[in-house]
C-alpha cells in the first residue's frame, strides 16, 4: 500500500484527492493537513465523505507527514514551494497540483505569479506533470509540477500535430479558445464565483493575460522543442465541472496532405484515457464529467485550411486530482488507471 | 458472475443501470434490448460508456434475455407486465425498475396507471422493492416491482417511527413536501422538461394527485400494518440529480416522550446505505448525488409537536438503478454494496 | 418628481431599486449612498446599468439625503435603526427592506437578531410594510419596515382564509414549506452561496429557527387578531430568483363548506399584484421572475381535509425591491403599479 | 398607433414578441396566429402574461392580419415565404424573424435550408434586417429579413473594423467562438434541449457547418463590398439567454496602427443600443440579459497582432424580438428605443 498524505484538503481539489483515493486499492490515506482545521474529521467539511472517510485535519508540519510514500499539495501558489523541500530531502515524493513548479523559467513564475521563486534549484530537478507526455520522466521524478486543468485540455488538443517532426501547422499563431466550469475558481468566497453572479451568465475573463498562458507555450515547446504562439482566452461556463476547449490551427502545405484524424487515432492509440472520437462527432463535457477520460473531435469546416480540434475533460479530475493520482500510479509502478475507472456521471 | 439483461436501455435509469453494471465485479452485461435501436452501440447514444461499454441494443425478446440470471425492466408501465411472465417462468429473476408491481390492488393500478392489470397473478408473487424494509422477501423473490423514487425518500424517512409497535405520531395527517430534479421526468422530449423552461424556476406539480401516493399509502402500512394517510406534493427543482423530502408529522404524546434521534440512529445502525446525521445537520442532494446513500435529519422547531424529518437521495441510484442493484446483490448473496461503493460525487 | 434617495446600494435589493426606478416616470434618484464605494459610479459596480443610470456613489451621511422626499435602506439590520431618526425627524419619510422595524416585540427581536433594539419608540410608529394588508397605514406612515420575501409569499398565501371572522382553518397547525432562490441570501462572499456548492443540489436550512418565523406569525396575528402557529421550513433552490411557498392547512367544519376558489378570488378582486390561478393550475417561479406580481393556487388533494395554497413571487421584486416601489406609490398617491409595469422575463 | 400582428406566436421569439409590445406605448396587437391553437389565450400558453396579454390565438390566414400595419412573422422557415407576398401586396410591412428573406442568393439557401426559394423576386426587395447597419433601407422597406442571433453578434464586433475603407485584418481568416443559452434552439421538444442533457454540460456543435456561416459571410460583405472569411463554431452553453461571441481576428500593418478602442467608440457613438465598454473591461451576457443592449469589448492579448473581441447580446432580445420591434420603429419614424427602454435583469 502507497501511504498517501494530502497538504490543503480544505478546496475542491483535496476533496476530489480523498473522492479518487478513498476507493483506491493500493493507496492508504495518512494524513490530511489544513491549518484553519486541525482536528476536525474532514467529513464534517465535505457531508459527501460521511461513513467513508474517516481522517481529521492535522497540522500542516513535516511531522504529520513523514511517514507517507507521497504527498498531494492542493494549496495555492506558494505553499508547496516552502514546504517541498524537507519532503523530497527525506525521500517522499512530491506532486503538486498547484503552480510552483510548473514553469521552468523563475522571471517567467515572479512575472505571472507576483513572488519571486523560493527554490530554483529543486524547480530544476521538477519534472512538468502531464503524464501523456512525460510519463517515463515521472516514474523516475522526485518532484512533480503537475501540469494545470486548461494546459491539459489545450496540449492534450494539440499534442499529434505539435510532435511532429516537421510542422503541419502554422505554429506561430493557434488559437485556443477555452471554457471552465466554476469550480476551476475553487471553493474560497468571492463574489464573482457566487451563484447569482455566475449563474445564468456567460463571460471571458483574464484575455489580456491568465497564467496558463506561458505554461502552455512552456509545454508546446517542450513537446515539439519549437517555439509556438497561443492566443488563449478562457471563459466561464455556468456549470460547476468541466472544461472544453475550441483550439483553431492553420494547416499548412504539409498539414493539408496529412490524414489528421488517423494521425491523433495512432497518437492516441495505447492512451486508456485519451479518446479520439470517430469523424463527426462533437463532445460534450458531461461525457467525462468525474472521470479522468478526455475525448478529442476534428473538424475542418467548408475543407478550408484552418482545424478545428475539440477537447473535453473534468477539470477536477484529468484537470487536478485525477492526473495527479495518475500519475502517483506512474511513479508506483501500477497500471495508471488504478483507482481511476470510474465512469463519467451523466447526466 | 451474474449474467444480467437490461431491457429498455434508452433512458436515464437504464443508463444508470450501465453505468453501475460495468464496474459491478460479480456481474456480466450480456443484454440490452431497445427496439428503436437494435443493433446501435449503446455508446453511439451514451457517450459517457464510451471505450468502456462495448454492447450493442439487441431486439426485445425473450430469446435476447434467455441466458440471464436477472433481468432489469428499465421501461414504461406496461412493458415488464407483458413480459414478465415469461421470463420468471424460465427461472429468471426480473427487477421491475417501473411501475407494474408496485400497487397490489389491481383497482388502484388501473386508476392511477389508466390501464388494467394483466397479471395479477404474477402481481401476487412479487415482492415489493425497498431493500432496507423488505431485505429477506427479496433474497427469495422472483419478481420485484422496485420502489418509486419519491417512495423510497418518503418511506426512509418515515420507516422507524412508522414501524414503532404503538403510533408515536398521527398518522392520519403526515405531510410529505418533495423535491425532486428533472432527470425523474426520464428521457423523453417534451417542453416542460425543456432546459429553457424547467431552469431559472420552480414550481409544484400533481398536486391533486401523483401516481406515487398510493404507493407511499402501501408502503407504510406493509411496514406498520396500520393505515396511513399522506398529503404528498412533489415539486420540480431545477438540477438534474437529487430527490429531497421534507416529511412533517406530528408527535404524540408517546411521541414527544420518545429520543426521536436515538430511535433512528438505532434503528438503522446496520444499514450500509443509511446515514443518520447527528443533531443540528441537514443534507443537501449533492451530498448523495452518484451514490446508492441516503442521509436523514431530525429537526423538532421551537419545540413544539411537530417533527421535521429531512431526507435526501440520488432519484437514479437509490431511488432507480442503485437500489435495483442492492436488491440484485441481496438476491444473489452478495455483500449488498458490491459495485455501489462509488462515493458521491461533489462538488 | 418623488426625490428619492438609497442607503446601501451595493446588495441585491439595492440594485434591483436602481433597475425600477431608472424608469420610474415620477421618481427622481437623488443619492446612493455606500461608505466603501464613495465617488464609484454605480455602472462600474453592475454593468447592467451602464449607460442608464449614471449617479455615483455617496458618503451615507444625513447630508446627501436630506434633500430627499424618501429614502430607502437596503442594507443589513442594524444600518436603518441607527440612522432613520434623523431622517423621518426632517420630514423625510424612510422605507426599510431590512429587518429592523419589522417586529414590534423588541424582545423578539433581540432574540432573533442578536442585538438590542435601540429605536423603540421610532419602532412603535413604524408601519409594517406588506402593502395588500397595511394599504391605508402605509399611506400616512413616515416609516415602513417593509415585509420580508418569505412573509410576503406565506402571508398572502394566507391572507383570504385569515382575515375570516370566523376561522376556517386549524390555525394553530399551519406549514409553509418554502423555497427560494439563492439572490435570498444577498450579494455577499460565502462559501455557501458560492455557485459550485449551491448549483445542482437542494437543502432545507434554519429548519430549527429562522428569523421570519415571528415575523409571520405577528403578520398573521396583525390580519386576524388570532394567534397562529406555523411551522415553517425554508429551503435553498438552485435557482437566482424567486420563491414559492407551499402552505398546508387543515380545513376545519367551516372551512369545508366553504368555497376557498372563490373566497380567495373575490378577496383579491382588486389587486393589481395579485393572480388568483383558475382552477387545477400551477404556478412556477418563472411567470413572475422579474415583476411584482403574486400568484396562487389552490388544491385540496384527494378531496381531503388539507389545503395545499401554492404562491410565487420574484423574491427581489415583491419580496424585496418591488414592494418598496409599491409602497412609496401609496405613499405619494400614485397607482400602484406605477414603474412596475414590466411583464415577467420567461423563459 | 401601429396596428401589429404575429404569425407564429407559440416559441420563444413569438412570447418575446408579447412581452415588448405588450407594454409599447405606440403599438397595438391586433392578432396572433397559430394554426395548433386557434382560440386559445396566449396567457394560457404563457402564464408569465397572465392579467396583462387578453389576446386568444386565431387562424395564420390573410384575414387574420389585413387591417395589420406590420406583421411579424416568428416561425420556422419556410413559413414567411409562403404567406408574405399577400401581405407585401396588400401593403402591409413584413418583418420575418425567421430565415426566409436572409441570404440573397437562393443557391445558398437551397444548400443551407434544404428547400428551395420558391420567392425569389420578393427576396430582391427584402432587406437585411441588422439595423445598425441598413438603418435607412429598413425605414423604407416593405419586407425585411430580420438577421439572426449569432449573425447580429459577430457582425457588430466587426462591423467598425470591417467597413473601413482600407483592410485593417486579414479578412480572409477570422474566427468567431460563438456561445448562446439553450432557448436559441426554440421551445421544441428535443431530447438534446432537455434540462438532464445540456445543464451542467457545455458543447460544441454544428462545427463542420451552420446556417449562419453563410449570413455572416454575406452580411460582412454587404458592409465592406469586400469577400470575408470566418470560421464560425457555436457552443451551447448551460443558460437561457445570452450569446456570447469571441472574435478573433489578425490586424495588419494598417490596423497595428490604428486605435481600434477609439474607432469602435466612434463608429457607435450614436448608437442608443451598442456599449463600447472601456479598455480593459469584459461584459457577461447578465448584464444585457432581458434588453436589446449590446456591450463589446476588445484586447489584444499580450500586444500580439491577434484582436480578440467580445460582443454580447440577449439572443432572444437583440438577437430576435428586440431587434424587430427596433426595425419597426425605425419604419414607423419612431425613436429606435421606443417600448426598448427595459433595463437588463440582473442577478
Amino acid at each position: 500500500m502507497i501511504k498517501v498524505g494530502i497538504v490543503g484538503g480544505t478546496g475542491y481539489t483535496g476533496s476530489e484527492l480523498l473522492r479518487l483515493l478513498a476507493l483506491h486499492p493500493q493507496a492508504e490515506l495518512k494524513a490530511i493537513t489544513s491549518r484553519g482545521e486541525v482536528g476536525q474529521p474532514v467529513a464534517d467539511m465535505f457531508p459527501a465523505l460521511r461513513k467513508r472517510v474517516n481522517i481529521a485535519f492535522s497540522e500542516p508540519t513535516f511531522e504529520s507527514l513523514k511517514d507517507c510514500d507521497v504527498v498531494f499539495f492542493a494549496t495555492p501558489h506558494g505553499v508547496a514551494m516552502a514546504q517541498s523541500a524537507e519532503l523530497v530531502n527525506a525521500g517522499i515524493r512530491v506532486i503538486d497540483l498547484g503552480a510552483d513548479f510548473r514553469l521552468k523559467n523563475t522571471t517567467e513564475f515572479e512575472k505571472w505569479y507576483g513572488m519571486p521563486h523560493s527554490e530554483p534549484e529543486l524547480l530544476g530537478q521538477a519534472c512538468y506533470g502531464l503524464v501523456e507526455s512525460a510519463r517515463e520522466e515521472i516514474k523516475k521524478a522526485k518532484l512533480v509540477g503537475l501540469a494545470g486543468c486548461y494546459p491539459t485540455a489545450v496540449q492534450l488538443a494539440l499534442k499529434p500535430l505539435i510532435s511532429h517532426a516537421t510542422p503541419l501547422i502554422d505554429e506561430s499563431s493557434i488559437v485556443a479558445d477555452c471554457k471552465s466550469g466554476v469550480s476551476g475558481a475553487g471553493r474560497k468566497a468571492a463574489v464573482g464565483s457566487l451563484f447569482s453572479e455566475a449563474s445564468e451568465s456567460f463571460k471571458a475573463y483574464g484575455v489580456s493575460g491568465h497564467r496558463h498562458l506561458p505554461e502552455i507555450e512552456q509545454g508546446l515547446e517542450l513537446i515539439s522543442g519549437r517555439k509556438a504562439q497561443i492566443t488563449f482566452t478562457p471563459h466561464l461556463v455556468p456549470m460547476v465541472r468541466g472544461i472544453l476547449a475550441t483550439t483553431y490551427v492553420k494547416l499548412n502545405e504539409h498539414g493539408l496532405n496529412t490524414d489528421i484524424q488517423s494521425l491523433y487515432e495512432q497518437h492516441y492509440a495505447n492512451e486508456y484515457f485519451v479518446d479520439v472520437m470517430p469523424k463527426g462527432s462533437l463532445p460534450d463535457t458531461k461525457s467525462v464529467r468525474g472521470s479522468n477520460f478526455v475525448r478529442i473531435a476534428l473538424h475542418r469546416p467548408q475543407g478550408r485550411d484552418t482545424l478545428v480540434i475539440v477537447s473535453v475533460i473534468d477539470n477536477l479530475v484529468k484537470g487536478a486530482a485525477g492526473q495527479a493520482v495518475q500519475a502517483m500510479n506512474a511513479m508506483f509502478d501500477l497500471p495508471e488507471h488504478t483507482g481511476l475507472e470510474q465512469l463519467p456521471l451523466s447526466p
